[in-house]
């Protein structure tokens, strides 16, 4: 058994860490930092715990060594904890987004300020198993894509290291409110959100440079707030070589994820669910990805989903610490998900 | 054509009365106040008006006389603006809470203030044309009682008026996230607030004391946000003196409201929508009502509908006007509700 | 004041017409027709009509001659009864799906059954006055545009006509679930349909064929339901021949629609609602068009939305009518729509 | 390793018991009978089973003998199949409504048939471990409560068993769309159920009379279909004997609860989930209850919640399983909800 610390523990993704770590037989909490509610029970805010820990959030001052420790703080607000945490653990999990990119000339174009850490970028591993699963095995830093960065990077993979897309691909990415945090701006409040279809990214989306770094492919993506409070969709238009057919697509599809324990591969005919649906994928670790072709226009539209607060951040963040401890991937990741819901 | 104001009018109330107000034939929006927002473009916090006006908010000092002033201000702001604002204007309607009770020791234990203003409390008239249609005709001033009180009040009054009310009435009041006003607060987050059923008043719901005062009926209030963001419904268990069957009700009902333009009476053997739905009542003036009878135990189950920000508030006072100003009461109002919704 | 009838008046479509109509001031509505409900109260069916009419729905059989007869039937179901009642009026505007394609090939292709009536196709006028204002002033026949063909219209018809458009478009398309229908079956149960993002059509959506006929531009479209009841919204992106910036892009649109009652231009840079939102647009007969430009890539995404039963389906047809009657075209249409909703 | 059986198993209470049953480490599941879907997977119709199960449905003819089968079939349905199937196991639990209530008058009261196995009803006992827990451990034959039938037992019982209820209790019932099950009829439409504050129950509701049997409290109960998929919630009104306050009542639930696994009691006075919510409980087995007091008219307001499908249905039936095999209560039930959702 480890001893574990989440720094950020009082917004969403640091909730769904504290679930996930409660329940995880190999794992003790060492300590749930909250600036903000340092001394409060954690179930104050997080009331699914409810019965489950006793816990309090400690400051970060309180901080002590501890094996894992992971860090779900706002933009930029990492650039500066990071880099001192990194001396406090074994293993840095980072969830923000201020080390995904390699790149510090992209990170400012994206962010808007400049890295203040950039010689640090290039020891980060990408927190995703399914494309670096042997370098997260010795890793003692990982950074966590973005929610919909990581589910694009799935849906494109397959097409991308099978060297068939034939130019930039197009990102359609949906996802719910819970993505936009904990804050209370006017923006999110329930009669603003509710029901909306809001284009809030209409072009150059900051997971552009994540999935290009990730896959190589040009991205171009848009975002879209939806009715929901948990879930993320990636629609990818991705232009083709050579006409695909879905058997064709399905063979590699099914190559590239047959041992994977949290990918299933979703492309039917007939049914409810036919493709990728993230409503069904609440609570759980999966990311769904599934495809249907256009021979005639040389176009397959690859389709992923997932739970932006699991698969994509806290979810996905566990699976990295099994791999990295050597432990069962899907220790801790059991849940199948509800239906209905 | 007269000349009004709309003093809180960046507000979801205060924007419910620039949307009947513009489109009213009689009536020209001489000024839309708002301290917060004094210089901005009315269309900018209140999308659906785009294309419909070029109006911007003015600040406070800046109001004028005006025919009628309309006030949507939120609870104790109204103590010391209310009194100060019925010198600028031949009539004012009052949509906040400071005003409804008559009784100033009411106020101060369900508001948990003192009254600064009792001396007034006595001269409002009640918003509600269905129980004071000619005092209102003549009033200078009046006061919109809250939304569910409303509702309870026209749920009520038939049986109260017709003295079969034997006891204490329970009142259970369901909301959407509208009536919460348009504060950026954790509680109204849509992550939070999305698909409740937050029973944010378990027991003495201020309404109470509104009810009583209109219905001569002692009332216990429960009310319980649910997932919607306009709408209010209200289920009232009423003890009757001797086992009434539904035509008995019927009648008392039809007795009541069968020329009221704004009162619907809907409780159907079969259907989809048997009785009062807020959701098809959306953006309408109308308080559907109805009810259901257990001769057995001798009780009445009364129910009433209505969209918050419409009947509830806005289109209530817009109906007073109407009336305030001899013109047919339906004028303005005039939107069925749309099915399906 | 003209004499109208409605056949397939029970639907969603034919529920909205009547909405309409009922309170258009120069309309009287002759016959709500229903095969499945004749002889029973429209307001059973439509209960935001409860109050407004003593109508009943009468079988076909009964249909005598009318100045204007709207059909809302279902795919397949008006190839026989379209032909058949244009007998009986001086104008018939089908909102299904049947004549809306000139070319009996593509009707085959998007529809898998051949024409029946392929002589008849070139004779209705498509029913968006935005593009065909003076043919709609002397038709006696319209076909309406299904609702995403529309908004896609709509929102590429500024670029299309300005020589702009550099090769295909994509098209994604979002919709609420009254776009299925009234049919009670599996996929559109509450508790299936609730918060999904279903991509129900990847590729190859029905409206394509529309859309190119419509603007002379190729597009790709793939649609997905999302939790809305109401609302759709198109999201087009758009490779130009050169970079295009928000300005040049603007003056496209502004010289396009400046005088149109029903579309209006969204395109911000702050508030909550920047670019087109269904929500805001229940019941309303706007079309909301927006952008946003990409120069790096020469793209611009165009989007458009609106309220698939009105301007996307009876609002538009309404228009239609008020075109070819010679009235002010937004007779019966001035509803402005909610905030919030 | 026991051996069981589900009947009924393409229903939502049917896919619940196999999303419990195929993670729970002591039990096999020997057979999912569907006879509408005999020969299909079971993952066609409970998507979220995919890559966790390759069970198909089997037809009722081929159910062999199990060690325990679950039945959830509709009303009446179960008067011929439950004796029949209580031959093939050594322990049935029934979840459907027909041997819940031990007078059949009651039944013929509350379901308008005669029941034609009144022989049995005594022999059922209440899947209720709280209430009922030694007699499980020996039962050969448990019925499952409807969900708010549990949801009013475990908030009255604490208040029944200290002999404090004075009278009768009102009981408000709060329900999500999956509770009218997965039949396609058009009530349950989403364009129709979406949003809703359906009072379809106004008097009389069919657990009145469980409640009562249970607690020996009459109940008068009336329900609400709300917009939720999950969940239920149930408001008591009790008038009690003296005035209670809430350090009173806070004493007899923690007396009658402190050691129940899957009880918690929420009555705070702070925080945005101060009393029972029933969306933090989707997917697990709790039942939250909580109180408010009203000392001046000597009433309690009792409160509950809990996710219909799971401590409402398929996981209070696991439970029973459990404690009728001796195993620890919470063995496949450990699943703590999700926050936010």
């Amino acid at each position: 058994m480890i001893d574990v610390a989440v720094v950020g523990a009082s917004g969403y993704i640091g909730g769904e860490l504290l679930r996930l770590l409660l329940d995880h037989r190999e794992v003790r909490v060492g300590a749930a930092v909250s600036t903000r509610l340092a001394g409060s029970r954690v179930d104050r805010v997080h009331p699914n715990l409810r019965g489950r820990t006793d816990l309090t959030f400690t400051a970060l001052d309180a901080l002590g060594d501890h094996d894992v420790v992971f860090v779900a703080v706002g933009q930029t607000a990492g650039l500066d904890l990071v880099p001192r945490l990194r001396e406090r653990a074994k293993c840095l999990i980072d969830l923000g987004a201020d080390f995904r990119l390699r790149d510090p000339g992209l990170y400012e174009r994206y962010y808007g300020t400049a890295h203040t850490a950039p010689e640090l970028l290039g020891s980060f591993v990408p927190g995703v198993p399914e494309t670096h699963r042997a370098e997260l095995a010795v890793a003692d830093a990982v950074s966590m894509p973005g929610c919909m960065a990581v589910a694009s990077i799935l849906a494109l993979r397959p097409l991308a290291e099978a060297g068939v897309v034939a130019g930039a691909v197009t990102v359609d990415g949906r996802i719910g409110s819970s993505g936009s945090g904990v804050r209370a701006e006017q923006m999110n409040l329930h009669a603003e959100r509710s029901g909306t279809m809001r284009l809030f990214a209409p072009t150059n989306h900051r997971h552009e440079a994540e999935i290009a770094q990730a896959t190589g492919v040009r991205a171009r993506m848009s975002a879209t707030g939806v009715e929901a409070v948990r879930g993320a969709q990636v629609v990818c238009r991705v232009p083709v070589r050579e006409p695909l057919g879905d058997k064709d697509v399905r063979r590699l599809y099914r190559q590239h994820y047959q041992d994977e324990p949290f990918v299933r591969i979703i492309a039917q005919r007939r049914g409810l669910y036919r493709l990728p649906e993230p409503k069904i994928l609440s609570g759980t670790n999966y990311c769904d990805v599934g495809f249907a072709t256009d021979p005639d226009t040389s176009t397959v539209v690859a389709v992923a989903a997932l739970d932006n607060l699991v698969k994509g951040g806290a979810g996905g963040a566990v699976q990295c610490m099994n791999v990295r401890m050597g432990w069962p991937e899907h220790l801790g990741l059991e849940f199948p998900g509800l239906h209905p819901v």
